[in-house]
């Protein structure tokens, strides 16, 4: 499947936190720094979600902003 | 000012795209990779975005998805 | 790819009208309906969308409302 | 209330989980299909949503993707 | 129609600034403070959107960030 | 920081709801009207976010909808 969604970051599982509806999964980026996703639990789930397994951060244009110090 | 959304990573513009409304704004990433935002054409005026200044690219975690090959 | 976002509804793009950095593509769903998506131009030229082309929309369950009558 | 995001599509609740804060509403489309919401629990209750509820699922534009196989 | 999006905030519009596929509202807020929509330009038209006109803003709370000075 | 979302609304917290992901911030709006934002509970914590303190609510333009009656 290819995904109109320009953003797409790969980076391995670092930890997921589960609560009873969404989950927190935070993504150590390949190329540094981190990603929270806040996501269904029962995605978490579909896709197998655990520490250590490799996974692109997905971002869809219009969801980023832009800051300047 | 400190912003709720988990998501800020630093990088560089690349390019921006200007339309009627809204603009493309490519972030070349400090740690590698690119992320695309699609903001409002005021807001790259506002904040003085061209090429080669460095930025900040924001993402709110609920809009962060989770794909695996 | 397997994404996280649990909404993936088949359909057929209707009709593409392309801004300066933003498109906007009617998929007509295949139980019936439509559904109009604005993505980038770009993603509409990588992804070779054109009307009649067999395709899928996908919402991430957190950007979706209920409304009752 | 006239609202401008252009996706109302008319369904059935088939199920609501509630969390604490959020709680998940999978929606029959009447055209086949369902679809995911994650909404606050406090609009499943001020909307009395509960299944077999006639209601519509609905998608600013912005917040539709598009995928090819 | 009732609606989940709990954020729903009286004001008039006033200013719309048209691009090809995108509109921006600029909505004066009734307690004061402006708020810019990003829609649709077909919204704009069916909605009968100009300088004067009684609407709502409309926000998903998923949408609503937080930030301190 | 400088943010490229449009919309920054001053007010103060009126109540924080947490669940075990997600917490549920109401701001009552200096301009009279309230807004709930749904954010991660870290977010909560590391902003230190509490009945009475002082906030702004920030919306990214793409996010608004305008309703009319």
């Amino acid at each position: 499947m290819k995904l109109s969604a320009r953003n797409q970051l790969p980076g391995r599982v670092k930890a997921v936190n589960e609560g009873v509806v969404t989950a927190e999964v935070v993504i150590a980026l390949d190329g540094g720094g981190e990603l929270t996703a806040v996501i269904t639990k029962k995605s978490v789930e579909e896709l197998g979600l655990a520490a250590g397994k490799a996974v692109y951060a997905v971002v869809k244009s219009t969801e980023v902003m832009v800051a300047v110090d």
